[in-house]
């Protein structure tokens, strides 16, 4: 009998933004796995920090940022065999993830190796984009609204396309990106339409219009367009 | 010293996915308010039904589904009007919302009301898209893929054009324009790369391929294509 695989979802940061059911989870964690960023630290690891046990087993995946795609490749393959190994021993082993496991999540490379041959189940999680929502108090979409989310290193022409043709937009990972996607949301016209926010639902959280974005933007950054063509009154 | 309302999202239909912070305000509330299909039942307030007070002070909100938007914005009116004066005699307000208050949620009538009178903080929550993609085992985006969000009721022509254009797409309030989505997704020969979710984290939940869809669907129910660029190998 082997044991299950836990894909949790954590939420945007605050710790009081994970679910009761992945609290649960946690709480109750024998053996936690996560990602961290070339020997750094874990984000997903300190949103869930004061739920995991003391004796709990930790196995970190050492995931390195680069543009050649092999070595992060090789790291979840190396997570992926030391998480069966607890798997085959009857143990559950609970990933820990920030956001949600299936948007923009490390586990899915985790998820495309284990879940052939072991139990998989997904916990969903509070996404950044509604969490970025609420902290600039901005409404993404009602009634028969579209949204579309795009990451911000989209190519320039492709992301005008894209912004052009949506109602609601939400760009991820803005990043060193800020200046390109700055532009092109000036040149539409759409400037005084967006928010910029940063690290949202952290104390160190930032949330400004995008005409006062600072000039350079962390990873965990994004642009909110609303063209607010329903009033919701 | 006016109260504070707070736009508490409750998440998909499972109870657990309710957030720590979500399950504090609400257990904490003296007064609650939710939408309730014309005098039907209230979907908002069965999720959180096991963290209400007994001694809770109830508003609800009749919001019948017609075509014509007045009743409901009538029904909206009459709602923000009861709780303004909860929230003038110095007490805060809990509004209950399925899934997030930002995203397709019906707080954002009451946001558009009451946010430029009182202090209005919205606690995000876990979205169906994410869920019903937990619940079917279908990673939405990694990297630089782009998720589009349709609702069910865009006609055709337009459908076609965004469900072309798109790499993930989620495709809200099927109901009854499932055969409408599904021919043209069949058009565009997709239906492979499709599931069928419907009351997802919920003991009645479904969740098949689109081919094996049924061929009534509830309001509840979502289309996941995911044509699947990124193997995350």
């Amino acid at each position: 009998m082997t044991g299950t695989l836990y894909g949790v979802g954590l939420g945007p940061g605050d710790p009081e933004l994970i679910t009761l059911k992945a609290a649960r989870l946690i709480q109750g964690a024998t053996t936690i796995a996560y990602p961290t960023l070339a020997g750094g630290d874990s984000f997903a690891r300190a949103i869930a920090a004061d739920l995991i046990r003391d004796t709990a087993h930790e196995i970190k995946m050492d995931v390195p940022m680069t543009t050649d795609r092999a070595p992060a490749q090789a790291a979840y393959d190396q997570g992926a065999e030391n998480i069966a190994k607890t798997l085959d021993a009857g143990e559950d082993v609970v990933c820990l993830c920030e956001g949600d496991p299936f948007f923009y999540g490390s586990f899915m490379y985790l998820n495309a190796r284990l879940t052939s041959r072991y139990t998989v189940k997904v916990i969903p999680g509070v996404t950044s984009v509604t969490a970025c929502a609420a902290e600039a108090g901005r409404p993404l979409v009602a009634r028969n609204e579209r949204l579309t989310v795009l990451p911000g290193p989209m190519d320039e022409a492709e992301l005008r396309d894209r912004i052009a043709g949506a109602e609601a937009v939400a760009i991820m990972k803005v990043g060193r990106h800020l200046p390109k996607i700055r532009a092109v949301i000036d040149d539409l016209g759409l400037t005084d339409c967006a928010s910029y926010i940063e690290r949202a639902t952290l104390p160190e959280q930032v949330v400004v219009p995008l005409s006062q974005a600072p000039e350079k933007a962390p990873y965990f950054s994004m642009i909110l367009l609303t063209k607010g063509a329903d009033p919701w009154l």
